[in-house]
């Protein structure tokens, strides 16, 4: 490859990113993001028929994605495929392992296997970038991989993942309860058939487990994040956290301690005040806090085949500026194994809900057991009696460690006046 | 320089931002960003021997900055001394020209030199960073140069000079006057003694002449830009512009048409709601408008020894990254003469204030004055009489070229009932 020859890439899976990314290509002619072209010399996918926005007829065919990676006629791999395992594993390992730059979008992968792709592409000299694995068009992987580095990183805490932001912010506006409201995101095409990746909060816990990577030079480690999805939430609780003065927001937390890191995605009430509470619909956002810095905070577009493929495009031209750097924070082989902290001794405040029986002492029961279980009161808020009798009860508590908490929920559970169990909600510590 | 050799760099200018630099470092024994360590091998300042927060007298001693970026005994030369033309840039041409890499944090002269300093940066292969010079610890810069290469950026606009948005955020908290706010802030060390720079809106001008040079891949284009700054912001508008759901920001923007480009830096209206009205204090904030991402907003500390030395320090680790890109979006000899719009005929709203006397038939002749200029009223407010007979009128207009709604102003200039000047304030196109 002379000085201005094209840079030839290789793209495995032509789904709504893969598309996203040919079409950017295909609309400006020439398209030299650092000074020189880009040309696509590949391209993979399950089925070569299938009616695409895109029109591939003059794209060199690749069955197998894996020969694709191994193609002396790209010279950077670009995979789509998705997937922690399978055939996108094996055509990224292919490709690192030859010396050849992969690009990938492919959050599941980083997050379980990072460690070990990035001791193969560091070995080989090979880029593996992953941009578009977190946040879509917004830059978050490379705020923290490169704009932090002069400084420590304490802290990351955002919203993730668009279709529950997408979900909780529509209950919010119409009242109504998350499987009505999921129903229509999936009608939409903003919630998946099987919403459970997003739902249940595993696609943020993919995002986060790579950004504490990124943030903390340890080793990507899903298996620690603590992960609680959205499906729980119920109008009331969006609707009492409002009178408090908060917003329910699916919120994906890494924070380092002198005990280690940990990783949570879980519901949390943000004050109405907070930007995080304040990004609505599908948007993503993210706080990165650092020693020296401060308080960064970044928001944009989550997902989308535009935005996603822009940040698929900013990968491929940081590979031609030739940069190496390493993949996480740290040199492969100097990652950190990660250190998890016992959840159940952080201290954190709690939003609890309870549906009682309106007759009289209640308060005083649930204040007493409350007390016995050394938790402390911050708001108390007993709401006028709903129908057939039940009296809403909610309040926050001061900070107390989570075992404490949860302590404090199953004695009041316990109570003869408990028309239903207590809810609790965790208040972010943002 | 072998492959594990440390990067020796040389420190021009030890004020603020270089001594905090030289924390950083020493703080950080064996700072290693990318993996190979820094070690500073060589500062130069104009006094040696002012007390500093930092002991240099272990550093190797350069009386002129010129020397130090010549010295082959660094491998980068950072240049803090600031000023947009003198030892600055003959020391940033020195080392650019020997094809040392530099990094820099000076604004004044990356807007007034930078198209001819990228040239002789790549012509000589020596990367030329100044993320330091816009937004401080926030990494605009690098979103701008290198996150959007995939898209089509059409508009950047922000907050850019903290001293200006704490004098606004303390006028609005205490109602203050901006004369006395500005005093206070000098005393506290958030304005400098003369304040011109900021308060005149002249930072912000260097920092947006940047932004949109990186933006739009246009030369820095410095003289094009139009100012305006905050002097003349009272605490009535304030206070009105709130009554009315705005909160008054200096806004500095950069927006690309297919006429050109339209640089401006002026005190504008934005919405209670907006993010940028919600970054109070010393805080800076940024929009990104792209054509295939959306809009991407990043918020964070502008200023600072800290910040601003992290981002520092994070050019110092791309430069050993070995990564080589155009200093703006296109190769310097590919930037386009900046384009600059007719700004008369721009579209625009404004918040009108007048002062006028409490008779009848004012707000006929108000209105008629209006209606004859052709400027269309979007809301008005006549708020109770004050002190003396005079009666406070605001107003709003729709979308009209910015001709026609000063034309409008002078005339409502002319008529008998006027007792002041009427103030008009752009509404940010945000």
């Amino acid at each position: 490859m002379t000085k201005n020859d094209p840079w030839r890439i290789g793209v495995a899976g032509l789904g709504t990113v893969g598309a996203g990314l040919l079409n950017l290509i295909a609309e400006r002619p020439g398209f030299s993001p650092v000074g020189r072209e880009v040309v696509v010399t590949g391209v993979s996918a399950r089925s070569r028929s299938r009616p695409r926005p895109y029109d591939i007829a003059g794209l060199p065919w690749f069955d197998d994605p894996v020969a694709l990676a191994a193609s002396p006629d790209n010279d950077i791999f670009v995979e789509l495929i998705g997937g922690s395992d399978g055939p996108a594993k094996v055509a990224v390992e292919t490709a690192l392992k030859a010396g050849k730059p992969v690009v990938t979008a492919n959050k599941a992968l980083i997050a379980e296997h990072g460690a070990e792709l990035a001791a193969l592409a560091e070995a080989s000299g090979a880029p593996l970038l992953f941009e578009a694995a977190v946040m879509g068009g917004t830059p978050a992987v490379k705020m923290l991989r490169e704009a932090m580095v002069g400084d420590e990183v304490e802290a990351v805490a955002g919203i993730l993942n668009g279709t529950c932001n997408y979900i909780l912010t529509e209950m919010e506006a119409t009242g109504r309860p998350f499987a009505e409201v999921l129903a229509e995101a999936q009608r939409l095409g903003y919630a998946e058939a099987d919403p459970t990746m997003d739902v249940g909060g595993f696609d943020a816990a993919h995002k986060i487990t790579i950004l504490a990577a990124l943030a903390f030079g340890c080793a990507p480690t899903y298996a620690a994040a603590e992960v609680e999805g959205i499906a729980a939430i119920e109008p009331i609780d969006i609707r009492l956290a409002k009178d408090l003065g908060y917003r329910i927001k699916l919120v994906a937390s890494a924070v380092k301690s002198a005990e280690g890191v940990q990783v949570t995605v879980h519901p949390a009430l943000a004050p109405l005040a907070h930007p995080l509470a304040q990004a609505g619909g599908a948007l993503n956002a993210l706080f990165i806090q650092g020693r020296t810095i401060g308080r960064i905070f970044i928001q944009g577009p989550g997902a989308g085949a535009g935005p996603t493929a822009a940040a698929v495009a900013a990968d491929i031209a940081d590979v031609m500026t030739g940069a190496s750097r390493p993949v996480f924070q740290l040199p492969a082989g100097r990652l950190k194994p990660f250190a998890p902290v016992n959840a159940k001794s952080q201290l954190g405040r709690a939003y609890i809900r309870l549906m009682v029986r309106d007759e009289p002492g209640v308060i005083a029961a649930v204040s007493e057991t409350l007390a016995e279980a050394k938790v402390s009161i911050d708001s108390f808020l007993q709401k006028p009696v709903e129908d057939a009798g039940v009296v809403p009860i909610v309040l926050t508590t001061h900070a107390a460690p989570e075992e404490v908490i949860l302590e404090a929920v199953r004695r009041m559970q316990g109570l003869a006046v408990m028309i239903e169990p207590p809810r609790m909600i965790r208040i972010a510590r943002i």
